[in-house]
C-alpha cells in the first residue's frame, strides 16, 4: 500500500447500472444523474464502514447527517445505458469541522467522472427546529472510516 | 356550466415547461416524469383551493397528507422539450374514506395524458410512529375544493 | 409449475436498493420513483430473455422500442431507504398489436406495489420522421419471452 | 452598470418552484435537483438570447449542443417546498474552445447556491457517429449572448 493510499484510508466501491431513462436525447447520461449516484455512494460508504444510521447517531453523538457544502466535478468520458459503473469512494481529507469525500466513477479502466465534495457532520441548532450547525469531526466515525 | 362540470367541482390548472433532461434517447418525455408533474399538480390543487399546509392540518384535523393508493394513466400523444403542458386537475369523486383526483394533461387543445388517482387523507395510527390510516373525508376540505 | 404460471410465461426479477434521495419528506419512497424502477425492469426483462437491443431490432424487424400506452398501479405498503426491493416481471397477455407487462414489487414476502402496463412494439411511420405505429407482435420476440 | 457587469454580458433569470417531491427526508431540496434546474437554466439562457435550437445550429454551424466538462457549486442556504427560486445565469468568461456559465440561485435576496460550469460547443467527429469534439466559440452565438 502506497503512502498516498494509506493517507486516503478505506475505499468503498458502489456499483451502478445505467438505465435507458438515465440518458437524455443525446443518448448519454444526463449529468444530474451522476450526482444522484454520488449521493448514494456517499451514504453507502458510511454504511459499509459500520457507521450507524443517522437516526441512531443523532441520539448517541448528535449527528443528524452529512450535508453537502461544496462540490467540484470533472466529466471525462460519456456513459450510456447498458454501462455498469463503479464509484470508488473514500475520505480524502479530514478537517476540523468538515471533510473531503472523493469519488472516482469508472467503467472498467475508463475514468468517466471525478468528484470532490466538502461535507459536514451536522447537528441541530439549539432552540431552532430547522437550523443545523457543523460539529467537530466525531473521533468514533473517523476511526471507522480509516 | 354543464351538469358534468358542476358535479366535478373546481378545476385548477398547473403549467409545466418540458425540459431537455425530461426527455429520453427517443427524444420524448420519459414517462415517470409525467408522474412527477402529476404529484406537483395534486398538491397545487389543494394549495389553490385554500387548504392549509399539511403540517397545519395535522394539528387542526389530524390530516398529515394525501398518499396515493391507486393510479391509472393513459398516454395519448408524446411530448418533447420546448413544449408547455397544462395539467387540469379536479376531484372527480368523493368517497367515504378516499377520493378520486383526475388529471388531463394538455398541450393547447391536444390531449397528451390522462390520469385518475385514488388518494386518502391520512392520519397517524396511535402508538405507531410510522403507521398511517385513512380518515373520513374532512368536510372542511371538501367544501374548499368544491 | 401451475397452469397460471405456465400461461404467464417467463418471470424475470430486477433488484432495486432504495436510496435516501428516493424518499420524500414523509420518509417514504416518492411514488414517481417506482415508475423509474418499473421502466428499468421492463427493459431488463427483454434483455434477460435474449431480445437484441432496439437499435438492432430496428434493422432486423423494424421494432424501435416498447412505448407505454396505459398503466395501472396499486400501492400496497410503503418502502423507505435501506430497503431492497425485488420486481418480478412477466408478460401477462399477448394481444394482436399490444401486450400486458405485469410487475409485482416485493420486499421479501411483503407486496409493496403492483402494476399492469399496456405497451406496444413500435415501428416508424413511413415518411414521418417522428411518427410511430404499433406493429403486430413479432413471433420471434414472443417466443423468446415465453 | 459596473465594469464587472458589463464584462459579464447579458443575465437571464429562470424561475423554479420547489415541489414536495424535490425534497428529501430532511425536508430540504435533495441536491441533485439543483443540477436539474441549473441545466434547464443553461438551455433557457441560450433560448432567451435568440440562439436557434441545436438541431438547427447543427446544420448552419455544426454545433450540436453544449456538453458540460466541469462544474463547481457551493451550497449556501437550504431551500424547501413552497419556495420560489430565481436562477440568474450569464456567461462569465469566453475562452478559445470553452466558456464559463455562471449561476446564482436566489430566494428573494437570499443566496441559496452558486455554480460555475465549464461547457463546450460540441460538433460531431468525422467518421465517428458518437464521437464529439470542442469547436471554436462561434462568433454569432457569442454576439447574441453579450
Amino acid at each position: 500500500m502506497s503512502a498516498e493510499q494509506q493517507a486516503a484510508g478505506r475505499v468503498v466501491v458502489y456499483t451502478v447500472k445505467v438505465e435507458f431513462g438515465d440518458c437524455d436525447p443525446a443518448r448519454i447520461v444526463w449529468f444530474p444523474n451522476f450526482f444522484r449516484w454520488i449521493d448514494a455512494a456517499s451514504r453507502h460508504f458510511f454504511v459499509e464502514c459500520g457507521v450507524p444510521p443517522w437516526h441512531e447517531t443523532e441520539k448517541t453523538m448528535g449527528v443528524i447527517g452529512t450535508p453537502l457544502v461544496d462540490t467540484h466535478a470533472k466529466f471525462i468520458k460519456t456513459a450510456s445505458y447498458g454501462d455498469v459503473l463503479q464509484i470508488h469512494t473514500r475520505i480524502a481529507e479530514w478537517r476540523g469541522k468538515s471533510f473531503v469525500q472523493r469519488y472516482a466513477v469508472k467503467r472498467g479502466d475508463d475514468a468517466i467522472m471525478e468528484c470532490d465534495e466538502v461535507r459536514i457532520f451536522a447537528g441541530r441548532r439549539e432552540g431552532d427546529p430547522t437550523g443545523i450547525r457543523a460539529l467537530a469531526i466525531p473521533e468514533e466515525i473517523r476511526a471507522l472510516c480509516s
